[in-house]
């Protein structure tokens, strides 16, 4: 007898978790590794016993240990005390991800919001100045961009600075209350300076939103003519001091405009290396958007502990008894209990994929950055539709992945010392800070619509001919929707076999960003055609085409950064359990989105079906891989935190 | 000129919102009237600032004041003070859910599930000596039903209740950890006494659940033996005082058995009217579905609340300039705010009829038990599925209704000021207590598999032959598949108007419950017939089908009964306007299942576009009635107690 005889079962590789682990820590593992070997175990500590005045004392005191500690100072240029790696900073928020959200938002306002807005949008002397104090935490700032009555509309706030050339000073003023700064981290209690938005007004003239730095506190005393507000409780992250600021005509030295995009001379001459008002507010804001990789990766490490806190005692409680025996039923042994929870584990695995290609995006752009350098225009905005597209996909996630699984531990989820209720309570505000899903989805809608209209502008005349004509999706798409529906049925022949096949999974969700795109764009031009009177309303009636323009782009690229980590992993066990996870990710969107496909005649009813089924018999194929899946986090145990898991 | 020539705005009817508001309130308004009326405006004052300490000092305190105020006694028999008017104490119950739901869950626990277990299963002993002190709120208690390691599956909880035929005493005992009582109201500090459930055993033999009385303080004194735990801090609820209870060897007189439905004489022997244990079991379950229509109803009212705060700042918060003008658009006035707000305040308009048909349903069967006679079965187990069906389409409806609302209310909706993260918190657990709301969900479609049985057991052989066939379904539908495709097209010829044809809406509604039970009959004979190793998977894999049915007759059930409230409306402009609200519910749910109805071709793929342009145009319209469908609620402003709301 040879060993070619042995039973299949005897052959199975045994699976490396730590390849797992590797893979989805991505290009930043050596950050990561070094804060699950090193991060101190009392920064994991409980604090939902806490007042909110003992809550944000504790957080204080921690966010003063981190600054020792290090890793916030990463993505700052080295001659500053940093080490050119923006990826490696924002690798580390995400493992404070694990711990309590506040300490990582409280880092995230001081290193993140405010001193990466000093890097980005100021010069030399603001850097000299500030980043050595502010990286040592003796320096604590805010940013304050949100006003109470403006929200998403950055650009219709009302703070205004207006420059006084015979004081060479700019006067910061809120002109009512609506204006007053809103919701700002630091801004109760904590902040000594804020860097605060405004419309920058000089001889006389608007400029538009620029950023200036406004010293709110002095050598103790507070700064005559600031206002500070306190939001008080919140649903969650009691831990950071948000607050309210005002402004009654405080005066600020010239110098203290970050000047890196636009400056005003002493006479008050105003000048721009950007010509377009418009594009240097887009470009200042552009230079901020690590802010939201660093919420969508903070999203999904919070997502990581809940997930891990449900599927472990989902996988320990049982319920019911095993008909026809005393032994009772295992949870995770039910079918619609794995599909409460190992879909959302697969998407996981997903969205972590395609955020560590985001991290790598951006750690490319920034230095570019750092290096005084302005990145290119076309790579930026790509890069900026990206980041808006993950911070949406992650955050929406984890709102809804915690929620189930809070309901998915019964009562004991409810109970504080499950940790359930802090996590979903604290991530509840991701969705709609560093901008509100709904307005981001659509940015990202039009920045598809923009990048069709340049590959609609490359056209010959034929093209354009056909675009007017009802063929053009088929044209453009490369073959009908009548064809695609006769290719998704008899492909091969293959039925069953073809719905893990990669490339028709990716191929629906192309084809599904590409239809919904083209017909939006054609709705849109219409709509934009019509008499002022009616266009509002016209473009107002697209909304929901452009969210599910902006999902359908999302959830395609999430798809391929699934599928390009599959193919960079040179383990063939790990690689063949991730086929199965990356499967049952698509295939459950899939299924949800059935309603599209067959609406627009890209499936048949037959294959929905089918694709029900192969993702019920994926969640019982994964059942058992559950702790190795797991495993893959690498969540050390003692950061759950939760009674719930032993 | 006569008045009919007169243009048709003119004589538009001017709505008289009370109409709406007495409609809503149903058949028990007198209460609800009387509690707007004469509640103390102080019952209302916000909690989220209190520390647990303070806030279960307050709860007790009101619920002090509520013993005086009255109401609570309305369901209990009136020679025992009541007014035998079940369905007025649930309209209190849920006119409780406006203000603290801390306070309505502890009113629910002391008159609801304590008082209502005694009363209910217990008899005259019981009734004489324990329902005045309990309504006065001298002796409080609490329901000991849940353990650590079974919820859902109350016949295998492990608490003991054995008979001593010496001392003519039951033995209460927890055997192990996993068998304490755990997440019951009052257990950690206020109740003076438990029902407790446990395990009956007499003369050595095992009978299965029963309730006793179990003193857990006696003058002042703990009862030895009896050993409380706190829960410590919740998500939400914290003004009550959730804990766990463990009983060693503690003993109890004989007749501290409820025994309406089973008694054990002195000596031993044990007798029941109910000759089957599972039936016995189940009767007394029944006896207490009261809990769950007072959940769903509670459920609502929070749900409102949420709703008119979301709405009223989405009326009032503008954000982005309408192009071309320096106006800014008002949040409510897009579209997409449109169909995240209206379309929940359509339905729950749904579920408030629904849940006034559920109220009428039980305020008769629950008569007849006050008066001392069993319910017809038959109807009872109706009732019981109704309840069921009701208490997790409320439950889940809040949920996700009060998310949508913190979310449509971007950062204000995350500050404890705006009382949005506080109906988040409180009513997440609806969803579990009272019936975890997967399982109630199969035990709806259980209940509908039974009831197919049973019209099924009435057909003759021919029928039976033809249920073998694949063509049953069309056979008892009464039409095909396929003519029920064709006549969705072209019934009538009128394409676009009849989507608000209450008729076909209705049809729709019942084809696919009836669809999905009938192959879900035929799924589930098949797996029970499997041999027993593979029974458990077979079912299982059955289990979102179970859930789907359960869901598919809720929709229908709650259709229904808005349109049998429309029907009874006799004001017509207020039956005009529910017509539409109606339209919105019924036209956003086929949206929302359109991949179900397009994969069973039951809808082409024209008419699913035709519905997704209803809903949005449903919305346009219905947007400038907003304030009128938030005065059919009827809510108090100052009952509100939100910072978002003028």
């Amino acid at each position: 007898m040879t060993t070619l005889e042995l039973p299949a079962e005897s052959v199975v590789d045994v699976l490396d978790t730590e390849v797992l682990r590797r893979l989805l820590d991505g290009r930043f593992a050596d950050v990561k590794e070094r804060f699950r070997a090193e991060a101190p175990a009392d920064l994991f500590g409980p604090t939902d016993h806490l007042s909110t005045r003992e809550h944000r004392d504790l957080t204080r005191e921690r966010l003063r240990f981190l600054a020792r500690w290090g890793g916030h100072e990463l993505g700052y240029a080295s001659r500053w005390g940093g080490a050119d790696s923006p990826g490696g900073q924002v690798a580390q928020f995400e493992m404070l991800g694990f711990g309590d959200a506040s300490l990582m938002i409280k880092s995230g306002v001081q290193w993140g919001l405010f001193g990466g807005a000093v890097q980005a949008l100021g010069t030399e002397r603001h850097h000299a100045e500030l980043l050595g104090p502010l990286l040592r935490s003796e320096l604590l700032g805010c940013f304050g961009m949100t006003e109470t009555g403006h929200g998403s509309d950055v650009s219709s706030i009302g703070t205004s600075a207006t420059y006084d050339a015979t004081t060479r000073e700019f006067v910061v003023h809120t002109p009512d209350p609506s204006c007053r700064k809103d919701y700002i981290g630091g801004a109760a209690e904590d902040a000594d300076v804020s860097v605060v938005f405004a419309q920058l007004i000089t001889d006389g003239e608007a400029r538009g939103v620029h950023a200036f730095v406004v010293p709110l506190r002095q050598n103790g005393t507070d700064v005559p003519g600031v206002w500070r507000g306190d939001d008080g409780r919140k649903m969650g992250l009691n831990g950071l001091d948000n607050g309210r600021l005002g402004f009654d005509h405080v005066r600020i030295p010239r110098e203290n405009l970050l000047n890196r995009y636009a400056d005003v001379a002493a006479d008050g001459t105003y000048s721009s290396p950007i010509a377009s008002a418009n594009s240097r507010f887009f470009t200042m804001l552009g230079a901020l958007v690590k802010g939201r990789v660093s919420v969508s990766g903070g999203a999904l490490s919070q997502t990581k502990v809940a997930l891990e806190i449900a599927l472990r005692y989902g996988a320990r409680r049982s319920q019911f008894k095993r008909p026809g025996s005393s032994e009772e039923v295992v949870l995770l042994d039910y079918l619609a209990h794995q599909r409460r929870l190992l879909i959302p584990l697969a998407t996981t695995y997903a969205l972590s994929f395609a955020q560590d290609d985001l991290m790598g995006e951006m750690d490319d752009l920034l230095k570019v950055q750092l290096a005084g350098s302005d990145p290119d225009p076309q790579r930026q905005r790509a890069f900026e539709g990206h980041a808006a597209a993950m911070k949406v996909a992650s955050t929406w996630h984890a709102t809804r992945t915690i929620q189930t699984c809070r309901e998915a531990c019964g009562g004991n989820g409810f109970l504080a010392e499950s940790r359930l209720p802090q996590l979903k309570a604290d991530t509840d505000v991701f969705t709609t800070f560093e901008g509100d899903n709904i307005v981001l989805l659509q940015l990202v809608a039009k920045g598809l619509l923009t990048s069709y209209a340049q590959q609609f502008s490359d056209l010959d005349t034929l093209g354009m001919a056909r675009l007017a004509t009802r063929d053009f999706v088929a044209t453009y798409a490369g073959r009908s929707p009548a064809r695609s529906l006769v290719a998704d049925v008899v492909e091969g022949g293959r039925v069953p076999e073809d719905l893990h096949d990669r490339g028709w999974q990716l191929r629906m969700l192309t084809d599904r960003e590409r239809h919904i795109t083209e017909s939006l764009a054609k709705r849109m031009r219409k709509a934009r055609s019509k008499p002022e009177a009616e266009r509002f309303e016209a473009i107002d009636d697209l909304q929901d085409h452009l969210l599910l323009a902006g999902r359908a782009h999302t959830d395609r690229i999430v798809a391929e950064a699934f599928a390009a980590a599959i193919a960079r992993c040179e383990d063939p066990t790990a690689a063949a359990l991730l086929a199965d996870v990356c499967d049952l990710h698509v295939l459950a969107l899939l299924e949800a989105e059935k309603g599209w496909y067959l609406e627009h005649r890209r499936m048949t009813t037959l294959r929905a079906k089918a694709i029900t089924g192969a993702v019920n018999a994926l969640c019982r194929k994964l059942r058992p891989r559950t702790e190795d899946l797991l495993a893959g986090f690498g969540t050390p145990r003692h950061w759950l935190g939760s009674t719930l898991v032993g």
